[in-house]
Order: C-alpha cells, then sequence, then structure tokens
C-alpha cells in the first residue's frame, strides 16, 4: 500500500497560507546550508505530488519560470520533473509537466490510488483537501515545518475539520535558522 | 527591567484554546516523568501570573479545587501560590489568592510594570491580550508547548495582531510524550 504524506510548512499560528496565499514567510532560512540540503534532498525524490486547485496553480507559475531556475535550480528541476497530480472539478487542462488531472471525488480517488503500485504520495499546501483526508483517516505521515514567524491569521491545514486528530511524534529535527521539523503519525 | 514572557500550549494548527475554551488536550502526557518535572519547575518559579479575564476565570475555577490538589498537587500549589494580576474593565473583585486586579489601559499598564522592580512576568492563555501586546512589541519571550494534536477550530493568541512577527528560535526540548518546547525571542 502507497504511503500518503502531508509536507508543510507552518506559521507557530498554524498557518499553511496566510492571508491571500502569502507563503514568503516559508522561504525564509534557505542560506543555512543544513536547510537546504535537507529542501534538496526531499525535492529530489521519488514521491508523486497531490494538489488542490489553489495550490497547483500558485505552484505551476512559479516552478517551471526562469526566476525558479535562478533562485531554486535544484528544487526546481525536482519539483517540474516529479510525478504531480491535481484534483479539480473544474480544471480544463493542467499544463505543468508531468501532471495528471483528477476530476472526481477526491477521497475515494486517493483510497484507489493507495491500493495501485507506485512512489509514495505527498500533499503540499492544499488545505481543504487536507482536513477532508484527516477526517477520513486516511493519511499515514504528517512532515510539518514550524517557522520562526507568527502570521496573525491565514489558513490552517485543518480548517472544518470536524474532530480532533491525535498525533504520534516520530522524529524530530532543529535547524540552525530557527525552522523545527516534526514529524507525526496519526492515533497515539 | 523585568522580562515579560508568555507561555502556553499550542496545538499544531495553532490554537492555544479549543472551541469553547477546551484546553483538556493541552494535559495529555503529564504522565511522561521527565515532561511532569519540566512542569513542576516552571509553577515553582518566581514569576508573577498576568491573565486576561477568561482564562482567569477558568484557572480561579480550577487551581483552588480539591481536584486540582489531588490531580496537580504541585503545580495547584505553585499556581496558588504565585502572585496573580487579571486585567479586567467588568471585574468588580478578583477572589483567587494573591491575585491583584487590574482596571486601566492593559499597555500602559504592563509598560509601567516592566519598570518596576519584581519577578518575570508570565501571561498564560490570554490570547486578546497577547495579541494586542505581541504588536506593541513589549513581550521578550514566547515559551510555546506544540502538543500532537490538531483541533480543527480554535483561538490562537495572534488573533487580529496587524502585522507579522518574526520570531528568533532561542531554545527547544523534546519530550517524549511528543510534546515540543520552542522558545523564542521577538525578531530576526
Amino acid at each position: 500500500m502507497r504511503k500518503l504524506i502531508v509536507f508543510n510548512h507552518i506559521s507557530i499560528d498554524g498557518y499553511f497560507t496566510g492571508e491571500n496565499g502569502d507563503f514568503k514567510w516559508a522561504h525564509t532560512g534557505n542560506d543555512d546550508p543544513e536547510y537546504a540540503a535537507f529542501v534538496a534532498g526531499n525535492a529530489s525524490g521519488e514521491g508523486q505530488l497531490l494538489f488542490g486547485r489553489v495550490t497547483y496553480d500558485l505552484m505551476a507559475g512559479y516552478w517551471p519560470t526562469a526566476m525558479a531556475e535562478q533562485h531554486d535550480p535544484v528544487v526546481a528541476k525536482g519539483m517540474n520533473n516529479m510525478q504531480k497530480v491535481v484534483f479539480s472539478r473544474t480544471m480544463e487542462k493542467a499544463l505543468w509537466n508531468n501532471t495528471k488531472l483528477i476530476k472526481t471525488d477526491i477521497v475515494s480517488a486517493i483510497r484507489k490510488m493507495k491500493n495501485e503500485s507506485g512512489p509514495a504520495m505527498v500533499i503540499m499546501g492544499s488545505g481543504s483537501i487536507i482536513s477532508q483526508l484527516a477526517s477520513q483517516q486516511i493519511i499515514d505521515e504528517y512532515q510539518i515545518i514550524v517557522n520562526p514567524v507568527a502570521l496573525g491569521n491565514g489558513r490552517t491545514m485543518f480548517d472544518g475539520m470536524n474532530k480532533m486528530l491525535s498525533l504520534k511524534l516520530m522524529s524530530s529535527r532543529i535547524f540552525h535558522n530557527g525552522k523545527v521539523f516534526l514529524c507525526f503519525e496519526p492515533g497515539k
């Protein structure tokens, strides 16, 4: 069975995205070499990326550009090459390289994908998808980078979740730039 | 100058209190001996506790009771004995042992208190106070325990803050019960 992983940056007030979709705050501290190596390692992995429409559009508007190639060459190459899936009922066609568009029900589509062969699936951003899937206990792992910033407002990954989700801390890593990587599995 | 410290538990979605003021989730894992020693150490400190009215009422309704004495004798003794301040324009009298009631403007009262002699001041809970003071750059340290749980809804300490607050991670500690203590100072 394929593993379903959430990977997101959050602020200390729990937001994976600030007001108006701002996530520049998550890109500070990239000059910490140990942290940069960690990020590059993630981006060169074998996973398949899963997105909601909003996050997909943001990512598709950045990673294929010359600016991304200049600022983050390693991560850009990884993001552009990796297998991607976007869930949207309204999108006509997904134009970013190596993307599959799925228009059917997310929960049943992902249950089916978990039973197929393939690499681990990684959800980034995509709060509305995460809160749906978290309630259904389909997510196997939450990889969260806690950033040293408070935003004051934004959206959490668990908005609208109808019950408390207990997690178990599996591993952690503290970076010199003040970011804290926490890896959780659901349950006690 | 006296130090002004925030000490709060948060969920991984950033809430220091769940819906309807629920914070039972913050009391899990107290059977971890290392964590229990950490909590008891905090409660036996020399600080002066500062509360908003809502958090004060919650605390004053628990710590002096026989139940608190039975479940958390060390912390209860500390909480009941420590100097406390409650900020409220509407409260008539503060009945919990060793509490001073302040009815004037919070920001100017705390600026004045910081210049008086005395122990460090510690704000617990009290989200509306914290977001006001954080904006004014009066808080010297944020001591945050990140709990392995997602609540789905609640209140953050920074609700209504009108600009981003950059923090610097000063120290951290990972407990076996999955709680993560993070200590921040404002600024980069």
